[in-house]
């Protein structure tokens, strides 16, 4: 798996995001649209989304977006209740949608398969059809990302993130136009790897970092702190704003570098009083986000969101935090395409 | 806040514990019945939990004993999609149960507030039956800890854990009987330490740590974190077992000691792989759990668990790592009970 220049596989997955988004924008929409309408028309009331590692912050993503474009109540499995403790659950009107790039971990192929029999409509996103969570699912959407190599997943998130933001939209009868720019922005972002590189230098030596962000940022803050944990293993701390200043802003100091993922709109609004609150402290205040809010910081990188609706901006946010967790590896004399001791496919049961 | 002696408030309310658990079995036990038999009589279908901070353990442990023992879908609430969002949502036979020591949060207010309009069945339980939660939320359950006044909270997770077991036990009929012993046993614990204090030492000098587990004890690894890390300021991440082999694992090394709560039961069998696993990469491991898992491991701390159902474990887990927290937190020259920069009632809106 180690290339002989190191990070040469994530840095080509990074590369394609561009194009999977358009692929799914084409030729994903239309059968996403089918799902969504199939399923929209069978009126779930609940919905529990099923996810691990990088898949889970998807989920999350997804989570947001049902609650709040929806209404719909929505809760993140635990996958023990049913795997480990054999939970007997009444699904009855029940969604569960689990998210998984290779569709093989045996857990959620087991716990999916344990919640069609508890009467649930089942819905596995992934990116292989031909997986055994696709297979034990009712329902499938591909994300179409093609094959991902490297370790650290890039390409499947933010195809997930598009897809479920296609099928949350084909759900209410929409028709997703604010996705419509997001290749073109993304390629725009991609091309500022200098920026980031830059921007790198700042963590070459740091000994733990913390992420923040809340609404539809928050699982951007998650992703981030895990694609930096997993490649430059730095232990990388992600809090929701507001549980931050529950305890653990007791930690932050001049010492622990801050990055807040600002979206434009209710998200970064609701965001501002704990972004003044780590000021005060003189925290070294990271953000990625528009530009007013990167000018008021001690760095950043400024993301196109003039224009683009807030519930999509998550798709654009992750995209500076992928290339910057590859940096600082790279930096730090590391290979960010072979993480010691992880396996693409975890065989959790 | 800042007593002569630091830490004596902190160690006094850890010490009330086994008097607070006795005041809500014989006390508390009654009226917590009474509205288990309410609200189970109204059939929820699902149920979805609010708190933050150390009260969103206490509501994740909940989430496993209304998953496990009454096989109804869970979720947490993502309290932005409310209070940032306003999102509408259909909370017909949806139970929201709102955990908070002070019942003060503005947040939490509105979010209980906005559920009951939306047609939840809505219950809070809090420390404090006079508080703004309790007032507006259908039934309320009151911990009856007394007085809280160090920042990390302590006894209130222990009384609010005992007081959500009882009250899922009523809704399904039971009563509770698997914590009868918990007080004296926590007083045993609480007895012994020397013990943690001699344990401490390990974590003097440490720049990071790991608290990982699965199932029951999961809630016990993230409270634990947070303790450790609102009072030592040491980054303390925690993690299910399932999710540490997706990504976090590469962070762990012989520099990342790695504390690994273990209950005796199913949570603690699938959690053996993942103990496998970091002994063979040379994690530094210290267990909480049964005296064979700790014989096992580098070091930790054995709990008296023979004959104690594993539902009611982490009532217990809990205490020599509050004391660890604790002793840490005195070991590095630091007042553990007045953290800088936290306050007791969070204002997050």
């Amino acid at each position: 798996m180690t290339a002989a220049q190191p990070g040469r596989i994530m840095a080509g997955e990074m590369a394609e995001q561009p194009e999977a988004l358009r692929r799914v924008l084409a030729h994903g929409a239309p059968e996403i649209r089918r799902v969504a309408e199939a399923i929209a028309a069978r009126a779930p009331r609940f919905v529990l989304l099923t996810a691990r590692g990088t898949s889970d912050n998807a989920a999350l993503y997804a989570k947001y977006l049902l609650e709040i474009q929806l209404g719909l109540p929505c809760g993140l499995t635990s996958m023990s209740t049913t795997t480990a403790y054999e939970a007997k659950q009444d699904l009855t009107d029940v969604l569960v949608i689990t998210v998984s790039q290779s569709g093989g971990s045996p857990d959620l192929v087991a716990s999916t398969r344990a919640a069609r029999e508890a009467g649930a409509i089942t819905l596995a996103v992934t990116n292989n059809p031909d997986s055994p969570l696709a297979g034990v699912s009712e329902y499938h959407i591909d994300v179409q990302a093609g094959p991902e190599k490297a370790l650290p997943a890039t390409k499947t998130y933010t195809a997930s993130l598009l897809a479920l933001y296609l099928f949350v939209e084909g759900m209410r009868g929409g028709h997703g136009e604010a996705a419509a720019a997001l290749p073109e922005l993304a390629e725009q972002i991609l091309a500022r790897q200098d920026e980031v590189k830059a921007l790198a230098q700042r963590y070459r030596f740091a000994e733990r970092m913390v992420l923040t962000s809340r609404g539809f940022g928050y699982p951007t803050a998650k992703e981030a702190a895990l694609k930096l944990m997993e490649t430059s293993y730095i232990p990388a701390l992600s809090y929701s704003g507001a549980d931050l200043l529950h305890g653990p802003l007791a930690m932050v100091d001049n010492v622990s570098p801050v990055i807040a993922i600002v979206t434009d709109g209710r998200g970064g609004e609701a965001l501002q009083p704990v972004l003044d609150r780590l000021r005060d402290r003189g925290a070294d205040l990271v953000v990625v986000g528009p530009q007013a809010q990167v000018d008021a910081a001690a760095g950043g990188f400024a993301l196109p969101t003039a224009g683009v609706a807030e519930e999509v901006q998550p798709i654009l946010e992750i995209l500076p935090l992928q290339l910057l967790a590859y940096e600082v590896t790279i930096a730090r004399g590391q290979d960010p395409d072979a993480p010691r001791s992880l396996a693409k496919v975890t065989e959790t049961r």
